[in-house]
């Protein structure tokens, strides 16, 4: 809220010199990286310059404090913007600013949580606004905090489905904590969006879908401020800033010209001198809004469901029993489903946790987003679907995992034992797709009791989880008291003289103990 | 257009009776097979029933005529409902109506390509519409056709982002070609959907997007009528009838009743009786509208770019050298690209051929639905953007392959060579992702002039065709006259006395080449 002393003039006068300084320092690093996003850093200068001094409530010294607010750049290749702000901010340094998109260094090409003050990795578009929309629900339901979360989109951003996804909840879970500033600056990576400069076609559909929507000149400080203003007055219901900009914006030889984006200036200092050269503004953001101290969840050692050996039990029904008493046990458990809980069987858990379960309906990304946002709170989320549908989530997932995000997926009616509904409903690739997401665990229980325990086991594994569950009733192998871990394999069967190895998992363990059956018939064993 | 002799009464009448026997043939379609959605067929039986016997134009003797109408079931599950209009429309026989669910069958669970009347696999929610609008587009665009493309959505599935990329597209190409069946039953599968039965809520988002919008009773046959009549004269935009209507609608025991998705009615006989017994109805459809015969499309050999040995080339650039030459050579190459045209040199062919060029802008999953409309209508799409974001789409690609569709998906920046770019832009995932795909083919060219012949062969190529291309440029290591087939291996480099064998691919043979020669250095061989 207090600016460096040397600074003089109007509130106006500083937002504006601000601004400059953020394009100034966006184009100092992107000359130094040789590579990088100058232009479309420039167009939402100002918009981010009053955020920063009016609105912002953040401690950047502390960036754990549970109550600040959550600023994401769901437009990505914005960063150098973002990295200018944190400068403005004396979160990092001049010198740290020079490393831009430098191997090892924590300001990448693109926004990643290697930065304290980052949520989530962007970059891949229509990923970051789905994860405010997770943390702002977070706020409004198992974690009541007063934070506000602001989210900065690109127009051609808003041709992707799954920003569409994050509208419909935003404005179904009533979040009215959460801001949206979009930039119109009608100009994509290789020509002209979809709808230009229409800054009347977004406002409709947001405020279709709910939304209450403002449409404002994008680098008139002064009614940034007054929409900002506005936003946070607004109550049960998300807000849109439509802000018409100019890519470029304050250098003439790039100004809304198209074919500059993703490329560094031909002539930086130029682009310095006519931005008035640099500036040294230091600015304090106003400190988060009183809250609750940070929470600590309540956990104990669950009370997992046992089942009797012989017996029969589909291992994703295993998996809400499991959840439901892991829920008992762990305060900090929430689960989501995609509109087929009654299927797999977290429905179990909303039933004992009402208060903790998220209908997120037939919208995976969302989903996936939502644990996200949940796992940015400190939470510990599942989500379930049936496994095949979690590849209509497959990118959130890749970007959950660039995002060193902790989340636990649930797919169930895995493989072709889903039969006659098709192979449109049987998840056939889910193993290959999981096992190739960086730093993740697949998991795929055989029966009953192992499921249980493995549910239990990934509430505290790192990194993404799947765990992969089957639709029949399958006996119950292993006995209850038996203990699993994570990794390695089990013998189910062995003889002094084996003649044939049968390696397996999940529902083709019991196909597997039939065949060994079969062949011992034969003399083979 | 005309009915069995035996039938009686007013049109209207006929419309509710044949409403009815869709609805018992579900009914016993689904108690045969002892699962399916019978309540989800229900629902839109009058709306079916309007369509087949008034506005539907489809030769069902010749499903390949390329000016008939193309129906859709974007919500897959209601499966029953369509498989009798094709028994009333005489194109199945009672028969093969009772064979719903079995292997072997060609009424799957789900509908699939196995019909002939069936252009896509549906049963992933959010499939269904956009490729219905690549379908529309087509006959727009590159092979002006008179046909209509009619989609019956369901309110559940507008939860899916995918929905409304395909809104978006729909309305940005002026699709009056397209008319889409919303029912709203307001049940989803374990319980009510976001919006139930507040119509307006879809209306509004639908009109905002620029649809024209018109909202019945989905159960009254006249309104319905009413509705078609004003669908397909609406002029330069696409048309949504929001019809409210009751799940399970004519058998008390499950209408409008949730906990009655995807299962089978406890008293069939009971159900069949209330709605009146089987009917014979019989409904020669009206036939198409005349049009253009199918065309033969002219090709040739392209006369591919060549490159010379020792000189670098990114493969990224030979793609789009090469897919522009292969554009003069076939009139049936179509290309399309998220936006990034620039980037995975696409760009080349919409300079050669900008109206075979589709600019997608970022929506990934509309970009490859498309390219199976495409398909549907018998011409060789090709796809591109970077590689990583096609991660986007994976469910829609996993679809495409369930659909039995032949297209081409090119991905450039892959690997970490993107470097400073960051993860997010990095495609690591997209080998194990395409390979995953049922009957897919991976192509990883590790020089331009094999990028350039993979191009051409990959135009011939049956299912989903994945080419990789690399940002950076690459030597040129084979010669342009060399032949290559997809599928086996190239040795580069061997001596006599060889003590390692280094197997690679792609950007990373080059690395290979630069180790081999460093081994060399130390006398290994």
């Amino acid at each position: 809220m207090t600016t460096a002393p040397s600074h003089p003039g109007t509130r106006a006068d500083l937002w504006r010199e601000l601004a400059q300084q953020l394009r100034v320092d966006s184009v100092r690093a992107t000359a130094a990286a040789g590579s990088g996003h100058p232009t479309s850093a420039m167009f939402a200068a100002e918009l981010m310059a009053v955020l920063l001094q009016k609105y912002l409530r953040y401690d950047f010294r502390r960036p754990d404090n549970p109550n600040n607010d959550h600023l994401i750049f769901s437009k990505g290749h914005a960063s150098p913007l973002l990295y200018a702000l944190y400068a403005a901010a004396g979160a990092i340094s001049d010198e740290e600013l020079f490393t831009l998109r430098r191997l090892g260094s924590r300001l990448e090409g693109h926004p990643s949580p290697a930065l304290p003050w980052v949520d989530v990795a962007t970059g891949s578009l229509g990923f970051g606004l789905p994860v405010g929309v997770g943390i702002a629900l977070a706020a409004k339901t198992v974690d009541p905090r007063p934070y506000r979360v602001w989210v900065l989109l690109g127009d051609s951003e808003m041709a992707e489905g799954s920003v569409w996804e994050a509208f419909e909840h935003a404005a179904y879970w009533q979040l009215d904590n959460l801001t949206v500033v979009l930039d119109v600056n009608r100009l994509g990576q290789s020509g002209e969006t979809m709808h230009s400069w229409d800054v009347g076609s977004y406002a409709e559909r947001a405020r279709s879908f709910g939304w209450r929507t403002l449409s404002i000149d994008g680098h008139d400080v002064d009614a940034i401020d007054e929409a900002y203003a506005a936003a946070i007055e607004t109550g049960g219901r998300p807000s849109l800033i439509v802000a018409r900009t100019r890519k470029g914006k304050g250098v003439a030889a790039v100004e809304d010209q198209p074919g500059w984006h993703g490329k560094v200036l031909r002539d930086p200092e130029g682009a310095i001198a006519e931005l008035g050269g640099r500036r040294h503004i230091r600015i304090k953001a106003a400190p988060p809004s009183a809250g609750p101290p940070a929470r600590t969840y309540r956990t104990s050692s669950p009370v997992l469901p046992a089942y009797e050996l012989g017996t029969e039990k589909a291992t994703r029904r295993a998996y809400g029993e499991a959840l439901a008493a892991l829920g008992s046990a762990r305060e900090d458990v929430v689960a989501m489903d995609g509109e087929v809980s009654n299927s797999t069987f977290s429905g179990l858990f909303a039933d004992a946790h009402s208060e903790r379960f998220f209908e997120m309906f037939v919208a995976e990304q969302q989903m996936i987003a939502a644990a996200v946002g949940f796992d940015v709170r400190g939470l510990t989320p599942f989500a379930s679907a049936f496994a095949a549908f979690f590849s209509r989530a497959y990118d959130f997932i890749r970007m959950a995992a660039i995002s060193r995000a902790s989340i636990r997926i649930v797919g169930s009616h895995a493989g072709v034992a889903t039969g006659e509904d098709g192979p449109s409903q049987m998840a056939l690739e889910d193993i290959a797709m999981l096992r190739a997401v960086h730093g993740s665990t697949v998991l795929y229980p055989s029966d009953a009791n192992q499921t249980a325990k493995l549910v239990a086991l990934a509430a505290d594994n790192p990194g993404i989880t799947y765990l992969r569950t089957t639709r029949a009733d399958t006996p119950v192998i292993y006995p209850a008291e038996a203990r699993f871990g994570i990794g390695g394999s089990r013998l189910v069967h062995a003889s002094l003289h084996d003649q044939v190895t049968i390696a397996t998992a999940g529902i083709t363990v019991h196909a597997a103990i039939k065949a060994a059956l079969r062949l011992a018939e034969d003399g083979i064993s």
